[in-house]
C-alpha cells in the first residue's frame, strides 16, 4: 500500500482555498500510485483557525466543500483516498460544539474516521474553547485489509518522561494496542519551538515500538500569525527508524510504502538512517523557520514589501538579514533616523549593512521634529520634556516616521525588538515597539548575538546562499556584532547604564519566564537579591506594554504573546 | 442560622492582601452573629487570576495564607467558619493540575469542600487552561445539622432556555436534588455585561424552585484589567422571591438568617418583593460599571491621576464624565490638541466641557510639529505626506503628546474611541488608540449616544451627585451631543463621508460581532450587498488594529479583547 504525505501551507479559514490545495495534492499523489493521500490536523481550516470556528456558516461551509473534493476525485477518476483534517459537529447543542476530526474523502463520499482525544488548552492553544474530546480509539479498517490507527496531534504527546508533564485524560496510544494497527497515523498542526523537533520524533518512535507498527508523522508547515509550523513530517519504522524525512520549513509531498514485512518490527529497518531532518544545526533551522514567519505574514496579510528602521545596532540588522531572506532585498526598505545622540559609527554600521544586503534606504534625521515637540509640549510641561519622558519622545517620532512610510508605500513594518527588551519593558510603547510583525520578539538578546554570530560564519554559507544572500564573508559584521548594545536616547548611553549584562539578564528571564519561577527561589539558588527583585518588578510592569506589542514569531517553549496570559492589574 | 455575605474587591493574585479582607469581613460578620461567612469564587486570588495560577510558589503559598486565616480566628476567638475560593491542586502530576474550588476554614483548621464542575472555556474564560472540572455534587452537612449544597459560578449555568446554550457536561443543580439540602449556594465571580443581571435572577430563582430550598448567590464586585464585576449578590427563598439584595458596584457586607420555615417553599415569601438590584434604569447601571472599571484599573494599578485628550466631540466628553466620576475632577488633565482642521466650536465645546466637569486643561496645537514632520518625511516619500497617510499623522501626534504628558506627569492615558471606530478601523494605531485602558471601548456609537442623552437627562441627577459631578443641567451638553460626529483630520471631514450613518452601521455591526452572522445571511435578510461586503471587509481588516489595542471595559456579551480571537493572517 503506497501512501503520500502531503505537508501543505494553508491559509486559516480560507476552506475554498485549502481544499483545492488538497486536490492539487491528490493529482501528485495520484500520478504517484499512491492509495491513500495524509494531509495536516484541520487541514481544510489551517490551524489554528482560532474564533473561525465559532462561526456556524464556515462550519456549515465544509460540508459542500468536502461534497465538493469526492466529486473531483470521481469526475478526474483519482483512485485514492484521503485523510483530511475537518470539524465535526458534535450535533447536542452544547457547548463546545465540535470535535477536531480526521474525514476520510472518496470519489464515493466521505465520513469522519477519527476524532481528537486529547485537548491542548495550555500555552498558545484554547482547544477546550472550540471542541469537546473524542473518548474511543480511532482505527480505519480499508478495504485491503490495512488498519490504521489515527490519531491527531496531542493524542501522541502521552509520555510525561519525554516532555515533561502531560494532559489528563486518556493515552490514545496505548488504547491502539489491542487493536494491533497495521500503522499509526498522527495528523498534525506542531508549531516550531527549539525542543520540538527532538520530541516528535522520540514520541513517534515510542509510539511505533509500543504498537510495533510503522508510524506516519505529518505535520503542517508555514507561518500563521504568531505561530511558525515547520514541517518536518516523516516515517518510522515499527523499531522507531526514520524511513522517510520531508523537509523543514516548506511545503513537500512524499510517497512511502508499507510493506507487509514492516509489521513485524525487525527485519524492515533500513540500514541508512536518515538524520533527524534537512538541518541538525539548530541555529540554522531558528533562521529558517523566521524567513518562513516573516514571509508567510507578510504574504498571507496581502503585503509585498517590508520596511523597517535601521539603527546600526544588532536587532534591527538580524531583522534586515531575515527580512531580505524572506522577501528579497528589492522589497525590504529601511529608513536611518540619525538624532543628535546617534554616533557616526552607528550611521555608518547601518549604511554598510543596508549596502552589502542591497537594500533601499532613506535617511530622515528627527532633530527637526524633536525641535518642534518641546515648543508643543510646553504648555502642558512648563518646559522641555525631560529623563525618560524625552527618550520616549524621540523613540514615538521614529515610530510615526515608520509609520508614515509604511502607510504612504503600502509597506508592512517590522518591528525589531527582542525578548530582553519586552521583558523587561526597556522598549517605547507606540515608538520602537510600533510594528505589524515582531520578528525577533521571542529572541533573547544573547540568542541575537549567537544567531548573528551564525550567519556570519561559514557553515552559514550555503543557508545564505539558499536565500539569494551574499554568502560570502560577514554579512552583519564584526562593527555590528561586537560593540556594546546602545539605544542612543541620550549622549553616551549604554544599555549596561540600565540592564546588568545581557548574559546575566537573560539567564534570569529564562528563569521568570520559561520555568515562572519566584524570586525566592533564584534567591534561594544564589542570585543577587537585589537584582532579583529589580527584574521581577520590571518584568511585571511592563505587562502593560506588552500587551499591546505587535504579534511575535515564537520559537521557544514560553513566548510572549497569546501563550502568555497575566493580567496587569494584580499583585 | 445566621449567614454573612461579603461581597468583596480583591486584588488578583494578591493572596496575602484579599486574606486580609477576608479576616476583617470575619470579624465584621462575627460582631454580627454570623454563623457562616460566605466569600467570592476564588475570594482568595482574585478573579481571574490568569497565568499567576501556573506559578506553583503562588499555590504553595495559599496554603500558608489559609493556615493564618485559622489561626487568627483562634486567636480572637471568632466564632464562624468562612467558606473561601480557592485552588485545589489534583496532586497526579497531569495538566491542569488545579480544581477550582471552596474551602471551609474554621478555627481548628481548613479543607476543601466543594471542586467546580462547569469550567467556562468561551468568551474571556480559560478555565480549562487551569482546571480540570470536578465529578461530584457538593453538599456540606454543618455539625448544627444544616445541610448545604455548594456550586461555584458556572454550575449554576445549566438551563439553555434561559441563557442560549449551555456547557456540555453535568447539571451540578439536578444532581443536588437527591441530597434535598437545607440551602444552596453559590460562590460566583461573574463580571458584567447588560443582560447578566436578568439571567442571574432566573437561573438562581430557577435553582431555588428545583431544589426547594433557598439559594445565596454570592458575586465578587470590581474591575480587574478588561471585566468589572458589578456584584449584586443576593438571596432568593425556595419560591425564587428575593429575600435580600447586595448593592452593585460597590463592597457590601450583609447577613440573613436561613430560618426553618424557608425550606418548605411555601411560607416563607416575603411581601415585599425586593428589587432586583438597586439600579433597574441599565443606562444608569452601565454608568456605574464603567466608573467602576476606570477607578479599579487607575488604582490597581497604582495611579492616581488620569489624562485624556478632549476633542470637542461626544466620545472624549463621556470619557472625560466617567474618569471624573472614578477619579474625581481634580485628578484629571485633559489636553486640547487642536489643528488647522479642527472646527472652532470643537474647541469652544472642549473647553465648556472642562470648565463644567472642573477639569485641568492645557492647549496644545499642532501645527508647528505638523509643519516639521513634513520635511523630516521627504526624503522617503519626495514629498508630505497626503491621504490618509497625512490624517493619521495627526492622529499619531496628538498621541505622542500625550504620551508625553502622561509619562512626565506620571497619569494613566484613557483612550477615548469606541467599539463602532474599533471594528471598521476608524482610528489610527499609534495615534488616538493610545491609552492604558479603553474606557468605552465597548460601547457602539450609538451607544454613546444613548449614554450621553442619559447622563444630561434628569433620571442622572443623583446619581451624578453621587459621584460629586455637577447635577444640575447639562453636563455633556447639546452641542456635544447634537452635532455630527466627526474626526476633523481634513477640512469639513464628516464621519458620514467615509462610514453609513451610526444607528446602520451599528446594526450590522452588532449581527456580525454579537451573532457572528455571515456576509450571506445578512444580505439575504434584506441589507444592502455592497454596503455588508464593505462593513465585513473592514471588520476584518481591522484585526490587527485591535490585536494592539488597549484593555477595554467588556460591558457587552461580546467584546473585542481577551474574548475575540481572531487570526490576522487570514480568509
Amino acid at each position: 500500500m503506497r501512501l503520500a504525505l502531503a505537508q501543505l501551507n494553508t491559509l486559516v479559514g480560507d476552506l475554498a482555498g485549502n481544499g483545492q490545495s488538497i486536490l492539487e495534492a491528490a493529482r501528485q499523489a495520484n500520478r504517484n500510485h499512491a492509495d491513500l493521500l495524509i494531509t495536516p490536523e484541520l487541514s481544510l481550516w489551517g490551524y489554528p483557525p482560532r474564533d473561525l470556528l465559532l462561526q456556524q456558516e464556515r462550519v456549515e461551509q465544509q460540508g459542500a466543500i468536502l461534497d465538493g473534493l469526492c466529486q473531483a476525485l470521481a469526475r478526474e477518476q483519482l483512485h485514492l483516498s484521503i485523510l483530511i483534517g475537518a470539524v465535526e459537529p458534535t450535533g447536542d447543542g452544547f457547548r463546545p460544539a465540535l470535535y477536531n476530526a480526521v474525514v476520510l474523502v472518496e470519489a464515493t463520499g466521505w465520513r469522519p474516521v477519527a476524532r481528537k482525544q486529547l485537548l491542548p488548552s495550555y500555552d498558545v492553544f484554547d482547544e477546550r474553547r472550540y471542541f469537546r474530546p473524542g473518548d474511543e480509539p480511532c482505527l480505519l479498517s480499508l478495504p485491503n485489509g490495512v488498519r490504521i490507527g489515527l490519531t491527531i496531534c496531542e493524542d501522541l504527546w502521552v509520555d510525561p518522561s519525554l516532555q515533561g508533564g502531560r494532559l489528563a485524560g486518556p493515552d490514545p496510544v496505548a488504547a491502539l494496542i489491542a487493536e494491533q494497527p497495521d500503522l499509526m497515523i498522527n495528523l498534525a498542526a506542531s508549531p516550531f519551538s527549539a525542543d520540538k523537533p527532538a520530541l516528535r520524533d522520540a514520541l513517534a518512535a515510542q509510539a511505533a515500538q509500543r504498537l510495533g507498527c510503522p508510524v506516519v508523522y505529518l505535520n503542517q508547515v508555514g507561518g500563521n500569525d504568531e505561530l511558525v509550523f515547520d514541517g518536518a513530517s516523516f516515517v518510522v519504522d515499527a523499531r522507531g527508524s526514520k524511513q522517510l524525512q520531508l523537509q523543514s520549513c516548506g511545503e513537500d509531498l512524499q510517497t512511502w510504502t508499507l510493506s507487509d514485512r514492516l509489521n513485524d518490527g525487525s527485519a524492515s529497518t533500513s540500514a541508512s538512517q536518515l538524520s533527524p531532518a534537512d538541518n541538525s544545526d539548530p541555529l540554522e533551522l531558528l533562521f529558517r523557520v523566521l524567513v518562513l514567519g516573516v514571509r508567510d505574514y507578510t504574504r498571507k496579510c496581502g503585503f509585498q514589501r517590508a520596511l523597517l528602521g535601521l539603527s546600526g545596532g544588532i536587532d534591527s540588522a538580524l531583522v534586515a538579514v531575515i527580512a531580505a531572506a524572506a522577501l528579497g532585498a528589492e522589497n525590504i526598505s529601511a529608513l536611518l533616523m540619525p538624532s543628535p545622540w546617534s554616533s557616526q559609527g552607528s550611521i555608518d554600521d547601518a549604511e554598510a549593512l543596508a549596502t552589502r544586503l542591497g537594500l533601499t534606504t532613506s535617511t530622515l534625521p528627527i532633530q527637526g521634529v524633536m525641535e518642534a515637540f518641546d515648543p508643543a509640549l510646553e504648555p502642558a510641561l512648563g518646559g522641555a520634556p525631560s529623563g525618560v519622558t524625552a527618550e520616549n519622545l524621540q523613540s514615538r517620532i521614529r515610530g510615526t516616521l515608520l509609520m508614515a512610510v509604511a502607510n504612504q508605500q503600502g509597506q508592512l513594518l517590522l518591528t525589531t525588538g527582542n525578548k530582553s527588551e519586552l521583558a523587561v519593558g526597556y522598549c517605547t510603547l507606540y515608538g520602537d515597539m510600533n510594528g505589524g510583525l515582531a520578528v525577533i520578539g521571542d529572541l533573547y538578546k544573547t540568542s541575537v548575538f549567537a544567531l548573528c554570530d551564525w550567519i556570519d560564519s561559514a557553515q552559514a554559507s550555503a543557508c545564505r546562499a539558499s536565500f539569494d544572500l551574499p554568502h560570502q564573508g560577514d554579512l552583519i559584521g564584526e562593527e555590528i556584532r561586537l560593540k556594546p548594545p546602545s539605544a542612543e536616547l541620550r549622549p553616551d548611553q549604554k544599555d549596561s547604564d540600565s540592564l546588568p549584562d545581557y548574559p546575566l539578564l537573560d539567564g534570569l528571564l529564562r528563569r521568570m519566564i520559561e520555568d515562572r519561577v519566584s524570586e525566592s527561589t533564584l534567591i534561594a539558588d544564589g542570585a543577587d537579591p537585589v537584582l532579583v527583585q529589580r527584574i521581577a518588578g520590571l518584568l511585571k510592569r511592563a505587562e502593560f506594554k506588552r500587551r499591546q506589542a505587535a504579534p511575535l514569531l515564537k520559537v521557544s517553549p514560553q513566548a510572549f504573546g497569546s501563550g502568555w496570559r497575566l493580567p496587569i492589574a494584580s499583585s
